[in-house]
């Protein structure tokens, strides 16, 4: 545990918004194994599981890698406009959002708190210090806005894994799957003025695990790689039926490694706006703001935001198995 | 008038749907002086200007360059949604829609039909032999679907000048003008099943028309190369403006030159559907079909259409210029 127990000193403080999720699990892993962070908390939501499962993951997850020092704090059950049907990816991550392992229950608790307060809290403790990686719907911060209107300015960075910028979503053509579970919420946070860095398909896309790596990985004794080796079947599985790869996008280990090393990845700046009806709900429409409108647009006057662009995929996912592949 | 007034044989017949416009009237006397096409007609829409004034100016070209032969026929005031608040674009063009030049009224009229059953006569009595070049707003294309179901099938293509695929559009970041102009009519076309080929923004902001060629043209004899210098002024002025170039695109030319020859673009197939509603009403969403989506979409099981992808920008701007710079 040697770098991870030390004290923050000049380590980025990070808050993982979470839905384990398998690649959520290999990100959350990273974080721990990486000391450029120290992590302060896991918040939970939907998405690849209903929050209540995602809580319980977040908690078996630290139990299972000896963390239980890292708080665990529940999210929205609902969407900010209060839906309660909500699309969940169990045919990606398996019903249980963990590979169908059928793992114990965690003896560990989240704390008695919400996670937007979570949020709110540890951002006026430590202003402009803190990075929340996002890596499902934006629920959870959307209600730390509506809670605490100054914590876009307390906030440190927010690196989202959302949205799907000139290519298709995976939902449908139009829509990313964490922008999709709660479009409304995804417009409050991309409006709300804080220092935002959108890590979207057209990024995630060009990360691959590879059967090569995944062999790699399963021939690892740490505990991380030994676990995760577990439940990483049916996540290859569901890509080899969606897309006809024989690997898995890294989407959420390479939104976290944004907030471990920012210099694999390049982006440009400008507004993005959520459609939140109709057939593209969901999707995320950039601007470039390369043209003068003549018309006031939807996008006009609006903070704008960091995209993702390009990736150095090779060292992300370097980076990723050295993490994985050692242990404390 | 060699070329133009032989025979049809072996010529493309081409109806061109047109809201003049500047460039507009640029395509339309490409159209006139290109031995490879047969224009059976121009139908008129609004966009750049009303519909009322779209078929005033469409006769007026026409009798600018001695083609009254060829029939001008009124298209709808309204949006199929029978909508009539719509967005003209004077800004662009000038409230007369050619450059603010007070041309005389026109001596000719328009055909005693709709634009809509023009189409559907002409695709029956030419089944699949005719090619619409669509520059503006759908609407005509839409009722024509509407009112006869087999129009699909029997009109030969549709080349539509439409959309902004993987780019920003040019009434705000989602929508591309000609599609903003009537949603609903350009979702029934997309969608109807016709042999579509869409040139859209990605395409046509790759085809400029430069100061250097403006004053090509403006030393030309030609009365085509005449008439348009009198009335470029406002376009490149608006372009100077909104995108900050020393030039204008041209949008309705490449898209005309696309049914000239259509080797001088290329193009990737797939199903496009269009947001009728929200902010990002207007914009076209292309599906790759690269995925296998997990649940139904609204691009599921529709028909596929071609998106233009490159385009030959130097061959394009070079055959418009000979077109042009040339008398009968």
């Amino acid at each position: 545990m040697a770098g991870a127990t030390e004290t923050g000193e000049g380590r980025k403080k990070v808050i993982i918004d979470t839905d384990p999720g398998i690649d959520d699990a290999m990100a959350i892993f990273v974080a721990l194994r990486s000391p450029e962070l120290e992590v302060l908390g896991l918040t939970t939501t939907f998405g690849n599981v209903h929050t209540a499962l995602a809580t319980r993951n977040a908690l078996h997850l630290l139990e299972a890698v000896g963390r239980t020092d890292i708080p665990v704090v529940e999210g929205s059950h609902v969407t900010v406009k209060k839906a309660t049907k909500l699309r969940i990816a169990s045919f990606v991550h398996g019903s249980d959002g963990l590979g169908n392992q059928n793992f114990p229950a965690p003896a560990s608790k989240p704390l008695d708190q919400s996670a937007a307060a979570f949020l709110v809290e540890q951002a006026n403790l430590y202003p402009g210090q803190v990075t929340v990686v996002a890596l499902g719907p934006l629920t959870n911060l959307a209600l730390a806005v509506e809670l605490d209107p100054s914590f876009p300015k307390k906030i440190g960075q927010i690196i989202i894994l959302g949205g799907a910028y000139s290519v298709n979503g995976n939902v449908n053509p139009a829509a990313e799957a964490n922008i999709f579970g709660d479009p409304d919420a995804a417009d409050i946070v991309f409006t709300c003025g804080a220092d935002i860095l959108a890590v979207g398909l057209n990024v995630t896309h060009q990360v691959v695990l590879t059967d090569a790596d995944r062999e790699k990985l399963e021939q690892s004794d740490s505990k991380y790689a030994r676990y995760l080796s577990k439940i990483m079947g049916i996540y290859f599985d569901y890509h080899k039926d969606a897309y006809f790869i024989k690997g898995v996008y890294l989407h959420d280990p390479t939104t976290l490694i944004a907030a471990v090393n920012p210099s694999l990845l390049t982006y440009t700046e400008g507004v993005v706006r959520v459609q939140t009806v109709g057939i593209t709900r969901g999707l995320t429409v950039f601007d470039n703001t390369k043209k003068r409108y003549a018309e006031m647009t939807a996008w006009s006057g609006m903070p704008t935001v960091k995209v993702a662009v390009t990736v150095d995929a090779p060292a992300v996912v370097e980076l990723m198995m050295q993490r994985l592949m050692t242990d404390d």
